[in-house]
């Protein structure tokens, strides 16, 4: 078979299972939307089958036929090629699933399953004690998982590389060491300000329908295409690329809190402008997909922190935010507005947690998740050095494990090496907002736009620099390409010294 | 093989092909209600997808041997068992599935999808020439599909096969030859009756968000689980039957027309009955599936029209309506409102018609079905044929054919054999209404129930006669044993003649 035909052969079979990949992503929005709850059964059998139908396809030998026989032709002989780049990325995916045994995956499948049940009904009871055979059946399989693969240096390794490709421990190691000393200084003097936001203006009475049209007008605002796209109610927002066309976001409203679920919009859009800005044209294929979770979480942390927690933002919205909430908001001044939505303050729950803090609690997770990994910590001793970690970095007292190490549902699904993510979406964020500012003329030339409620350049110059790459690029090519500099946490330090040390009159 | 092995290999195989049709079914209620505009050319694909992928599932060759390792043992040698039925619609499905070349298949997709959108266009311009090549493409296929299923006497017999299995030409000749026969007289006399009622009651203002409550209270009332569906909206309503534990309904609110939502909603509520009985364990399978169109019709008929077009039905529900659109029906009288909806008066639209007239527009269309596969009707034909038929029928002169011969979508969509099974759903609906009155110790005994809105007798009547079987019999057979005789029209013309007479002073 020549070359050509290959490729075209294996660029077929990528797209078929694209398409029904998107099947499953419909019906995954479903479930969270609108399945009655007695259809969960059956939804359970429908996603099992389409996973199955993936799986055969992901892992048909003559998938691997098809790569050998392209590999070393000239076709992809430059690397920079969007060819060679599809062909690295399928053969990434191809190996990745071949040398999971089927019995693994299978085990991993069911293990997960029951453990996100028992997760589920410890987490209220803060009952680690029946969580933990589970969580350590979890990190056994991702052990065994780690080692099907193949590693250097250390089995988190491999597990990272399904969610961001071509980092490594090392790498984290050396941001989160950067970061953290930087970060607490900074969240310690803030503490020690005399200068208190007051919170509680965004916990008043705003209406629920009110709170949607504030929120689809903000996200339209930002390029979120309506006619390519929802927004829907769920108890655990996402966003959800189906495919071209068909781009999915959700969110919770609370009638007693504003932050809840507007600033949850604003980070979902940011993932939706990635998905609806991808190349249609290359959908199903590396081309077409998003280059990792990090960059995916960059797009939702720019628009929801960068952009939509910014003075410029707010200078636009407020008035009208004032206009749509007059009795929560009437004797309320931009400013105080402006700092409640930044206040700083250490906290339990990564969820809640704001942008100075929340990176703390992702590197206590990546810190925990090194030793469960290695075995250096076992599963038995994972509270006690929980709650050590939340005393050293946060001043904390954890009063129980459902505010503790029982938190979070990754552990549960075996995400283990899907939190560094959520902190490199947040470096990444900062990076490429400086290059967009300075690629625009200056960080006021941006900023006067948002004042005007234009978002249009910012949204184009991540078409531009990131969107439209897809997976052409890993994500550390892609930030150098975009920004001129490979990753680094100093814009992050940067950015949130400008903005908190005049907010808390530090520094 | 032995062949417990084989039934149970080939069950397995029906309840997986099962679950792949629900997970398309999932696509095409989304389609319907909450897609993005854009997200239609992806739809194509998932659905192109999933429906190749089902059809190999049909016609694998090892289902074909399957059922010939069955077929002929002791296992089916009861033709009354379950497992008989299951063997003897699986046989029927796959001979079909397997007889038609699959460039037939192909080509009457392509063509009834381009045939849909000229029908869509030309319907509103009443533009027949445009759409007269496509029927006639559409046409000549199917004579095409009924040659190569094979059929006796006439090849609408291999099309209402799909349909309506067992059923003849000659049978449904008869029928409607009954039915006419009727009809006509009643219909004229109540023409020339001096008792007209006053349908403006239903055209006035009834807001939307009331009707929606008020139509799920009467959904609720009938038996409808809103934990095994939902009810959403539409501009083209339907039931859809996903699977055990999730069955949607969907309706088109009108805020000026009362009829519109609330009758359409007790049909579709009618439909998802059936589906929310039939045997969950048998999901996937002949004797978990409905047993034809015209008994799934029938269940809609029933519960719209023997049921909620009834005396008692509003006798318990008048007052509530009142209340809940006190506005429109201030000072309409519980008799005035009764016979408002159920005013007969002959018109030119199907969906629009009366209980009485109805079937007289059906009767029209299989005659021209008949003569358009035969080839005694031409296509270019058609118009005249059908304005001289309703003449005939209705004494009514057709003004533009969207109100003609192009108002309905099912011969655009190939669904030539599809018409015949809505007049049979009203008989069998008028046949099972007689025979669970009998059963529940006549008529008297059910009615008082629905005037204190208690429809469950009725609906445990007919998950047990007809809901709980599934394809276990044939229509007709079903018939005979639910209500002890073979289908006939007299039921339903004594139902009309008892409902209307009265209603008109005629008779």
């Amino acid at each position: 078979m020549i070359t050509a035909e290959a490729y075209a052969e294996l660029i077929h079979r990528s797209k078929e299972l694209g398409v029904l990949n998107s099947c499953a992503a419909v019906l995954a929005w479903d479930q969270q939307t609108y399945m009655p709850t007695n259809g969960a059964s059956l939804r359970g059998d429908q996603m099992a089958l389409l996973a199955s139908f993936a799986h055969q396809k992901l892992t048909d030998p003559k998938i691997g036929d098809l790569l050998a026989a392209i590999e070393g032709s000239d076709l992809v002989a430059d690397l920079d090629a969007p060819e060679a780049a599809n062909v690295r990325e399928l053969r990434r995916s191809f190996n990745r699933a071949t040398k999971l045994p089927q019995t693994l995956v299978e085990e991993l499948a069911r293990v997960t399953t029951q453990a996100q049940q028992v997760w589920q009904e410890a987490k209220p009871k803060s009952d680690f004690a029946s969580f933990r055979p589970w969580l350590e059946k979890v990190v056994a399989l991702k052990r065994q998982e780690a080692a099907a693969v193949g590693f250097q240096d250390h089995p988190y390794n491999a597990l990272i590389e399904e969610y961001e490709p071509g980092t490594t421990v090392a790498e984290l190691k050396e941001l989160f060491a950067g970061l953290t000393r930087d970060l607490v200084p900074l969240i310690r003097k803030i503490a020690n300000s005399l200068k208190k936001p007051d919170r509680s203006v965004l916990d008043r009475d705003y209406p629920v329908d009110r709170q949607k049209v504030f929120a689809e007008a903000a996200a339209t605002a930002f390029g979120f295409n309506f006619a390519s796209g929802r927004l829907d109610t769920t108890s655990h927002p996402f966003c959800s690329g189906i495919g071209p066309g068909d781009c999915r976001i959700t969110t919770r409203y609370n009638p007693r809190f504003f932050g809840e679920s507007f600033f949850g919009v604003l980070h979902e859009t940011g993932h939706a402008l990635y998905e609806q800005n991808l190349p249609a044209e290359h959908f199903g294929t590396p081309l077409g997909s998003a280059c990792s979770f990090g960059i995916h979480e960059s797009q939702s942390r720019l628009w929801e922190n960068q952009v939509g927690r910014g003075r410029p933002f707010w200078d636009h919205f407020f008035p009208r935010l004032k206009q749509t909430f007059p009795a929560a908001l009437g004797e309320v001044s931009r400013d105080a507005f402006y700092a409640a939505v930044n206040d700083v303050r250490p906290s339990l729950i990564r969820v809640e947690a704001d942008e100075a803090t929340y990176n703390l609690h992702i590197a206590m997770r990546f810190e925990l998740e090194l030793g469960l990994l290695s075995g250096d910590l076992a599963v038995a001793d994972l509270p006690g050095a929980w709650n050590d970690r939340v005393k050293a970095l946060l001043e904390l007292d954890v009063p129980d494990h459902a505010r503790g190490c029982l938190q979070d549902i990754h552990w549960s699904f075996g995400g283990i090496g899907y939190f560094p993510t959520y902190t490199l979406g947040n470096l990444y964020a900062a990076q490429l907002m400086d290059a967009a500012r300075r690629d625009s003329g200056g960080g006021s030339t941006l900023d006067g736009a948002f004042r005007h409620g234009d978002f249009q350049s910012l949204r184009l110059w991540l078409v531009s620099h990131i969107h439209r790459h897809g997976q052409r690029y890993r994500a550390g090519e892609l930030c150098r390409r975009a920004t001129g500099s490979p990753l680094s946490p100093a814009p992050f330090i940067s950015y949130l010294n400008e903005k908190y040390c005049p907010l808390y009159g530090v520094c």
